[in-house]
């Protein structure tokens, strides 16, 4: 099979106000980036929606990945591509690509194979400028806390307690830990910082949970950004500085538009973690995708366990939304590693390796189960999969009573997931409004219980002190009744990386917490959580180069 | 008068497609960002110029400024909208504000009162992405150095002797000396490091001397970034990122069109430091400035000792222009202080003063003259100006054999300048091909003589211990035949900043050199320049919000 990219060199896109025109988006909401992207303003959803019928949030989420991952995005795509061939009126809502790990391991994040979203250089790279101008709000806020500190400090900040870190759209492990404000008396005030990746920035999360200007401003006003000498708190808001952040922030709060290769509109906005924070696109563009269309598809990151609980948990219950259908993506490969199949060995037919796998297919089922919600089962078959291992992962949902369908669309495009469209269009029927796993209301220990015991299949958790200590921070500030958005190695069910399948018998160690106040929640750590990727020893950046006609090639 | 912004409010901006069809700009080569500004292909320099006529090419510079600048920008706005008032066709080439200064002391960089070019808010702000290209491709480099000493250092790459530096589009003083890679072993190397301001990356000097993407490549690869443990230079090229820093860049290449208040095209395209770097915009935008009209005007940082020096000695040498007339801009309140008034008093009358100070204005026109050019000066009239004082300047003009016009611009628009535009006319005739002030081969010690003498006035220079150990190192890497670029105090015409007028008997201290193998010039350090500003106590960005229409308030 071909390359991503050389697939990509036979599709062209259409002129973006076809695609617009197609959604009935007013031209006076558009603002253009290229021929290819627009911008379309947050003010069309002041304006009636232009169909009729009501619409589908249909949610696509995942088992516990590989490192590769399971092919979520590129499903989520192929789906509605394959709504766009059944004729129905479709928009998908994805998150937009972090330039760091494009330029380090990760690669582009625009889909594969015949389901991608283009122009997939622009998307990968700045695109519309949102991650840069969050990056630029975020760094603002620093150099105002250190600069208050230089002029005089008058709201007494402690240079130890600044909280508030400064963000790069770079994978630079050598800005993760360090000393700022060196240099002499003119030249600061010297104390530790550091860097994360933009994507890591609260001002991310914020973004994607606001559901308008002012809701945003409101967000960065009471964000916590240090605490005084005295141990009290200090906001954004203090600092003054928040009216120049919206002032930066001005256009990144728009959704941007784009399609795939098949016409499939495509709203590509905001791009938070999926462990420190909620791992979805913005509630504005799932809002904004819903308004101009039947079906709105979009994803969660990771596994079902961390993206999608903070899906319902977070941005659903916040956001008011509610998905009519959920997509449980999963591969045969997948599947036995978690039967303890060696990485390197996955390409092979073992049966025996896969029954065992499939449990972990088992506890995301009733993970789903455990949000009133009924899930699809789609199988993104690798050329690798054989028709007795296919088989076997059928007759697991049949037991279940869970629909299945196998899908092929990284090769065939929407074609090879029309069987799976026609089962989430079904499927609509069975859904019941979701249930949160747990009250806003309860102690922030037992909402953490709830979600390691229904998501995580733990027995119990566990607190460090200093997770204690942070406990009763929190409280004190009177925050205890936001949602809380645990942060746990993607790769197991359990907080131990290694543990594969169905984790039994574990406890889940909690080491930190802290809250977002302006994102409105609070992040709970179960381990080391990178927040400033690394390169590896030959970065994908090394394989980039710009043709002579200005097409970037070895973006992968 | 009214502020700039409520100016700015009852201008409406024709679509930037009327703007570009008006200077004969193929569609094919136009990129959109919304509908008032669009990016001009590079490949439109390759079809024929759609003008029969000649080009002229107009530069506008200054006396030694006052901190709040004399009003530069704003005259070649106002002069381009008298050019267009007179029916001829203009087009204007200017810089990208930076935004680090717009949050900080500055405010915005896009001229003032009827003489602006728009929309402001975003030319200020994020524009089309530019400088973030600049700062992820600068730090995409220095991620990549410390990535290789982590993964092994196979270059053998001194941590103490790399001289590439992360940079940010902010003014965050704290960040100018920093200790990076703490944290321990998986956390990178501890070393010495800093960020500078992004308008003071070599990235954005090569960028703006490009001729091409092939250059800027070239430029990339041969740019000099630490020294291994034997001495030895290492360069970009070395660490294989060049390609991705291309594709990075590959947007930014292309200069962004917009217009002034009067319709009149400017061509607003990078935004070099004047001091450390060469402080014009791209060169790819005073060609296209060129291509597409009768006049091209454009402008050089600072005073024009600084700023236009390095135009004619760096860029119109390596990019073979040559302009056809120099405007020296002065104001009655610059001369004033000069002539010893003090910063407070320069609003009332003093002949006296101004008499003293008019000797700045002497050294300029010498300095115009050394390079063969025949200038016209322009008061930039003030509402304290008395008729006296401008007589007085008006009257040592003419002892000098020079034109002079009073401009009105900033209360009239291009009406205010229509005298300045006729006198810019005439002077065409009057000036001969540019003569540089030294030849490449000289040493570099005679090239930084030459300037010193010519342009500063100085009687001699003198070599600190570590200048002398840089220039035998620029010597060692065979780069002595590159231009050189003093970075010297703006506010004085000798290298301390306190001395104001037309100081004589000096000798200027040459303090450091350091080499741009990229950009191709060697900097020369006369005193401690700023490359990071940092806040005031009260930056403008306390004054910054959105408006509920989404309007950006506040920014000055």
């Amino acid at each position: 099979m071909p390359s991503d990219i050389e697939i990509a060199k036979t599709f062209s896109a259409r002129p973006i106000d076809e695609i617009a025109d197609a959604l009935q988006i007013d031209p006076a909401h558009r603002m253009h980036y290229g021929r290819d992207i627009c911008k379309v303003s947050l003010n069309a959803l002041k304006s009636p929606r232009p169909r009729s019928g009501r619409s589908h949030l249909v949610l696509v989420s995942a088992t516990t990945p590989t490192a590769s991952g399971e092919g979520k995005t590129t499903t989520t795509i192929g789906l509605g591509q394959a709504f766009t061939q059944l004729g129905e009126s479709v928009c998908l809502a994805l998150r937009e690509p972090s330039l760091g790990p494009c330029l380090g391991m990760k690669g582009g994040a625009t889909g594969g194979g015949y389901s991608q979203i283009m122009p997939a250089d622009r998307i990968n790279l700045h695109f519309t400028g949102d991650f840069h101008a969050i990056t630029s709000a975020n760094n603002l806020l620093s150099a105002s806390i250190d600069n208050h500190i230089f002029h005089g400090n008058t709201l007494g900040i402690d240079p130890r307690q600044i909280v508030w870190r400064r963000v790069m759209d770079m994978n630079d492990r050598s800005l993760r830990h360090i000393v700022v404000g060196l240099g002499g008396k003119g030249q600061g005030i010297p104390r530790e910082g550091g860097f994360d990746i933009t994507a890591a920035s609260e001002v991310m999360a914020m973004l994607c949970l606001a559901s308008s200007a002012e809701d945003l401003q409101e967000r960065l006003d009471r964000t916590l950004v240090a605490y005084n000498y005295g141990g009290e708190p200090i906001y954004a808001r203090d600092l003054k500085i928040t009216g120049a952040m919206m002032a930066l922030l001005r256009d990144a709060l728009h959704p941007n538009l784009v399609q795939s290769f098949e016409g499939t509109p495509a709203l590509v906005h905001g791009g938070p973690f999926a462990n420190i924070a909620h791992g979805c696109n913005s509630l504005v563009a799932t809002r904004m995708a819903m308004h101009y269309a039947d079906w709105a598809i979009t994803e969660a990151g990771f596994g079902f366990d961390l993206g999608a609980e903070k899906f319902f948990d977070i941005k659903c219950r916040l956001g008011e939304l509610d998905p009519d259908a959920v997509v449980l993506v999963t591969t045969v490969r997948a599947l036995k590693m978690h039967g303890g199949k060696a990485k390197t060995e996955l390409a092979s037919e073992d049966v025996e390796a896969l029954e065992l796998g499939l449990e972990n297919l088992d506890k995301h089922i009733e993970s789903v189960q455990h949000f009133n919600k009924v899930p699809v089962v789609a199988i993104n078959r690798f050329a690798s999969d054989t028709e007795a291992e296919l088989e076997l992962i059928k007759q697991r949902c049949e037991q279940h009573g869970v629909s299945c369908a196998v899908t092929s669309h990284h090769a065939d495009g929407g074609k090879g997931a029309l069987d799976l469209a026609r089962l989430v269009m079904e499927s609509v029927e069975k859904n019941r409004p979701f249930i949160p796993l747990y009250d806003l209301e309860m102690p922030i220990l037992g909402k953490i219980r709830a979600v390691c015991r229904q998501m995580y299949g733990a027995h119990d958790i566990a607190f460090t002190k200093q997770a204690e200590k942070d406990l009763r921070q929190i409280e004190a500030l009177g925050l205890s009744e936001l949602p809380i958005c645990i942060a746990k190695a993607p790769s197991s069910l359990s907080d131990d990386p290694l543990l594969h399948g169905r984790p039994r018998d574990f406890e889940v160690t909690i080491r930190n917490l802290h809250v977002n106040s302006g994102a409105g929640f609070i992040v709970v750590l179960t381990g080391d959580i990178m927040r400033m990727p690394g390169l590896p020893k030959s970065p994908a950046a090394e394989r980039m180069h710009l043709n002579p006609e200005g097409g970037i090639e070895g973006l992968e």
